[in-house]
């Protein structure tokens, strides 16, 4: 019998009413002929009122308790959807992260994965019972509890597939899979049937809220198949696999965007070996990730040093940068946080050529000017001023075929 | 270094603010030089809260997955209390039920403790922590989570008292101890400085709200010293303990008394063996308790038959002895739910004579007609009606002097 892996998100089991629908959908894809377990986060806001309780008492809260609170959320929507899915007449039993020993290191509040025991949910499934586990918590080595960090539920999920050999993992959501693009930004955006792991850690980690990238990262190690649905409409969504024939016919998968950009340049840097490493330290010990990096060498003997950050870290990095100056001998350092991101993302790049030209030739034919520009083997991110975000995206979507499937 | 067990139930740790204030009297108890165990409840209004949410889902719920959802209440003020301890400067660690294997039967929802592993709190308590354990809950040999029904905490507290062998299992209340009588009734009544199990047996059963029958029952079992103090006041509160030398002096310990009782009385039943109890047999299938029984034999060759219930129970228990007259051929049921019980306790009765007498005498002195007497070796009950109740009480507080230390 198929094994399937379901994992419902906070939104989705935000009420009793939603549980019960839950339940119902649960107990259809059961009598479908599949084995069935489930996982869930804990219901909306009840994340936040715990935290709240915490931070009231302690802030920062003790680590270790502050896991021990956190995973009551989860803890109280797996009983709720197994009395759910009980009183419609279907035998289900919930699991705490202890209980089916989700075994993590001991890093609590952003532990990870290290192994599960299987044997209680087979067992269970081999009597016909709908399995309903805890996400985002585990227990470390000496039976403390753990959690994940935020999105953490979208893990054990995959975890759990991964262990249980499921032939699907299924991600409900409120979106009913992943577009080639932003449908509020194109409105002929198309939900895509597959898109491959490497694509989606791409659209993830350059905007993509749909899944969590280390869910993605932990299904393509796995080779665990993913498929994201919405919970309140029916529909096949996308499913997310390992690259295959089918797929390639698709030149690119989608694009993807990000506004929460911004830039740094510093002017005339002394151009020597370990100056790049000299201008990032400082910005990486101020906790600032650095993203795009671009050095152009300059007239005389110096050199131009760009890069990009998130947009919340702008003003930090501007300070780090203004205080290293005076050591670096940098002629001016300018910044810009009116600045945005476009991504093309697809596999079939690889074995084709000319498809930067199309890409470059089409925002030119738009008057939008480059700022940056950054590849990879299947992705090519530019960074524009951000009042071309949409006529990008657009002008991308239209003439790379997105719309047609 | 003693070793201390105490409980904190649902309204001393209500709110943030109490949680603090018991983590401050934690602290002050260990920097007396003790170690602490500390056994929470849910925070007041939290378990109704999550029966709320699983009667809108199933009515019954699942038991077994209504005690995985109750027993969060309990791990929620594990972890802020031992937040609170830790943020101010000592080093606290919270259990779970199932993490200190708090083992218990398999009867979801009213489980009974088996045996507790005390390792992991010998472990922390000599490395200076205060270990903090959720009341209530448990798991079973198979590790499902239990729950011991309400007011089950303070098993948990005794019952960790007895297996860690603790010098002292303190109930901290909203009340500062066990009192001579209700003191809404009887303003002299006075704070008791000990008792004796047996008497805080009979309290307990007798309508003394202070502590559960079941953890007195464990207590003296075990004979684990209780002591039962306030959380928002200090003092010294009530000592419950093995008789001793010193408490033989008192007669009496107390009177208790029970507002909620109600009479029934079967007239001129056919007096053959058997006939009690074919008239309880009914009774009790009907889910009614019978407190008190008595039994007349009246003229010709019949008897008259009485007996209390709560009075919750009156017309219950009045519709089944309306039907079973049809059988039995009784001349009249009558009843009355105007009726009370009044107690007198103490261990001092099993030495001395003429205190039924000293008890029945004053009542009538002051005109209170004695409808039904129960007796055993420490504790006189008389029935009366209700409006005697306060006059009765002080009648009796007064008589046998229990406002004098």
């Amino acid at each position: 019998m198929p094994l399937i892996v379901q994992k419902y998100g906070g939104t989705s089991v935000g009420s009793v009413e939603r549980i019960m629908a839950v339940a119902k959908k649960v107990i259809l894809a059961k009598s479908q002929g599949n084995d069935i377990v489930v996982v869930v986060s804990a219901m909306s806001g009840e994340t936040n009122r715990l935290v709240s309780l915490a931070k009231e008492i302690s802030d920062p809260p003790n680590a270790r308790e502050f896991d021990v609170l956190l995973s009551t959320g989860e803890q109280v929507t797996i009983s709720l959807l197994s009395m759910a899915i009980a009183a419609q007449g279907c035998p289900a039993c919930s699991y705490t992260g202890g209980q089916v020993r989700i075994l993590t290191d001991n890093v609590h509040n952003k532990a990870r994965i290290v192994d599960i025991d299987d044997q209680k949910i087979h067992g269970d499934l081999s009597q016909g019972k709908v399995v309903v586990v805890a996400g985002f918590q585990g227990v470390d080595d000496n039976g403390n509890i753990t959690t994940l960090g935020r999105g953490g539920s979208d893990t054990t999920a995959v975890a759990l597939a991964a262990a249980l050999k499921a032939d699907e993992c299924q991600i409900y959501t409120d979106v009913d899979g992943v577009y080639t693009t932003d449908p509020r930004v194109v409105s002929d955006a198309r939900r895509l049937e597959q898109i491959c792991f490497e694509e989606m850690l791409e659209m993830a980690s350059l905007g993509s809220k749909v899944l969590q990238i280390r869910a993605v990262e932990f299904a393509s190690k796995y080779n665990v198949p993913l498929r994201v649905l919405s919970s309140f409409e029916d529909g096949p969504g996308t499913l997310i696999t390992i690259e295959n024939k089918k797929m390639e016919k698709a030149l690119i998968s989608g694009i993807a965007f990000s506004r929460d950009e911004a830039k740094l340049t510093l002017l005339g840097v002394e151009d020597r070996p370990g100056i790049a490493a000299h201008i990032l330290a400082p910005i990486s010990e101020a906790n600032v990730e650095v993203d795009m990096i671009i050095q152009n060498k300059g007239v005389d003997n110096t050199t131009d040093f760009t890069f990009t950050v998130h947009r919340n870290d702008y003003l930090k990095a501007l300070d780090v940068l203004n205080e290293l100056t005076k050591d670096l001998g940098v002629r001016e350092v300018i910044g810009d946080e009116r600045i945005v991101k476009i991504s093309l993302v697809g596999v079939g790049m690889r074995s084709h050529a000319g498809i930067a030209s199309t890409m470059f030739k089409a925002l030119a034919d738009e008057g939008i000017n480059i700022q940056m520009i950054s590849t990879s083997e299947i992705k090519i991110s530019v960074v524009v001023n951000e009042k071309y975000l949409e006529l990008g995206v657009r002008t991308l979507h239209s003439v790379f075929g997105l719309e047609e499937a």
